[in-house]
């Protein structure tokens, strides 16, 4: 039925007019993004931690996803095949998502698919993200994250699709001058490495080109410490070689894949001497992005608006092991070891402008993100390749 | 008697290992970058302004020189072509410079270069410039000027050359928090033009290449307002459309070209309440560079280092206009208006540093600036472009 009113308006178009020139009629028969009623969005890193989480949400909201990747970091069984993250996420959804192997460096091949796709908006992960690898080899970093997203900018500009939902990080305030961090911290001072530097100077880019072209809309979300996997326990972070960060090492352990943990700074002026971070959800995280999306769709935004995605909380790291040794069950081992350079004490967010702004605040606490971190590590103790 | 010492350890060789692989002969015969006894240098943007009079003062001082540039900005009478100004350079060294129509963001392009030649140095001018323009199209900028940088340092990386003099500017020290501005003062604070932003982030990529890799060598050269031309008056500044600066200004007032200078503010707090900077003799900053190519080859030498190359000195808008009417003998009509967004009152260089460790000063004054700025707009009244 719903399809019968679809093709109505071009079945009268052909009566009336006789002709239809054939790109239209292609179009119209080979690609249905905006067949379930709201928009196509483009997602970049589409198969990555934060991206496939983003993308459940999305589906289950009723958008259209194209998602691209280069699969540098996930895990694929070829490389014309759909990454696994994104099978597990039909599973979930019970949805189809187009998927691209593509690497945004790749002009020719993403104006490609915008001009398959009538995309609506791009939301943009696709970044290099480890900090000590960014250390190592710094141009690797540049030409990823910055020469690929200007060259992404460049190609929506082009096919006239200016608005954007970017994947920032608190890390662009460097070391806190004030706790909690609200958006008006400034930023760039104190990046210290080129992953951060990457994300800061995606964000000055952005900023500029909303200044040169009033067309453009641009959230920038600054997460904190995205952790925890979807509640089904089908998809989750699945970092490559030893983690980087705190909640997947944690969770290897309890698995028994790693010995211990190392604490890196145990004489921190913290209530226990460790570092305190402000731990997300990444389902919330997820919802904030759909939040940012229908804050661009207000008529009275405009340019560029960055917003803190963070609980406003803060834990320390053993804090976390704790937490995490009462939902999995299983002693956390760990020693303490010296502070790490660059390393902060504390790091919280003011997550205020979020919530009166996007009306989006994190719903779920530490013991949901240490349950699904297990649910999702003890079934997929291997992460993605099968088991 | 030279070349014959040249060829001796080859003949040698041959006669000792009985044979020489093909590839090194084949160098060998065509290509004589070492003949001249001094290092080979690759500068890119070696046709601009800054390039082509630091191509000069290398020629003179016994350098091989390989100049690349798109041609974007200077003038050619057709794209294979040497640009007129390098063939001006040929005429004022009788030396040769060998040219290459290459963009720094084609990697293929440069990686043949390097495998063509055997490149000691880069010295990398190449880049977009005017700053309204950078905030009328920003992603243009960052593509050039970032992501063609990060190609360029890669492919030296690949070819093992990582010695580098980079163009920067006086513009990463922003809106100056003290004066004179010496190499310790903040940097990126406060850019506020995508043109300023791109020099900035690549003294940070540099800075980052050089923290990951102890082979690389980076100066980077922060010039303060270079204007004036060569003595000879074969070549100069020869912008594209109005003038960005103020001394092409002023001269193609003097010459007819113009009507009138619009002095932008004459309320700062300043002796005669124009805008106050550091103007420095263009041939002043191109020995500059020789200075720091010498400097990197100092077993000493590690890493990177920052110098300002001003004279120290500031000149008002009204003092340039003034002493430009006396060189030119003629009348320079301006008028006053009020201040421009984005400038500041007075910025001027401590130049100690350049001193002390390069060896370098300026030692051409503002009568030196107009003197050779106006013989070369005078003879030159349309710029290369034959008039």
């Amino acid at each position: 039925m719903l399809s019968t009113l679809y093709k109505f308006p071009f079945a009268f178009a052909i009566v009336y007019y006789g002709v239809i020139p054939l790109g239209y009629l292609t179009k119209w028969w080979t690609t249905d993004d905006k067949m379930k009623g709201n928009s196509t969005i483009l997602v970049t890193g589409g198969a990555g931690y934060v991206g496939s989480h983003t993308v459940v949400e999305l589906l289950n909201n009723n958008y259209s996803v194209i998602a691209i990747d280069n699969l540098v970091n996930c895990y694929s069984n070829g490389q014309n095949e759909k990454p696994e993250s994104l099978k597990r996420v039909e599973k979930i959804t019970g949805e189809t998502v187009t998927f691209y192997n593509v690497d945004i460096r790749d002009r020719e091949a993403l104006d490609k698919i915008f001009k398959l796709h009538k995309i609506d908006s791009v939301i943009h992960f696709a970044a290099l993200k480890a900090v000590g690898e960014s250390v190592q080899i710094p141009l690797t970093y540049y030409q990823n994250n910055i020469a690929g997203s200007s060259t992404l900018f460049e190609v929506m500009a082009k096919n006239g699709v200016k608005s954007l939902v970017f994947s920032s990080s608190a890390t662009v305030y460097g070391n806190p001058q004030f706790l909690p961090i609200t958006e008006e911290h400034p930023t760039g001072q104190g990046c210290t490495n080129p992953y951060g530097k990457t994300k800061y100077f995606v964000e000055e880019i952005l900023k500029d080109v909303c200044a040169s072209d009033a067309d453009w809309k641009v959230v920038l979300l600054r997460y904190f410490n995205p952790v925890g996997a979807h509640e089904s326990g089908l998809i989750g972070e699945d970092p490559s070689g030893v983690p980087n960060n705190l909640m997947p090492y944690i969770s290897q352990v309890a698995v028994g894949r790693r010995e211990k943990l190392t604490v890196f700074g145990s004489d921190y002026r913290t209530p226990d001497g460790t570092g305190v971070r402000d731990y997300i959800h990444i389902s919330d995280l997820a919802v904030g992005h759909l939040k940012a999306l229908e804050k661009m769709l207000d008529p009275s935004f405009a340019s560029w608006k960055a917003y803190n995605l963070g609980t406003g909380r803060g834990y320390s790291v053993l804090e976390m092991v704790k937490a995490f040794a009462e939902a999995s069950g299983k002693q956390i081992k760990y020693e303490l070891a010296a502070r790490r350079e660059g390393d902060v004490a504390a790091c919280y967010a003011d997550a205020t402008l979020a919530k009166n702004e996007l009306n989006w605040t994190a719903t779920r606490d530490i013991k949901d993100m240490c349950k699904d971190t297990w649910k999702w590590q003890k079934t997929n103790p291997k992460g993605f390749q099968k088991s």
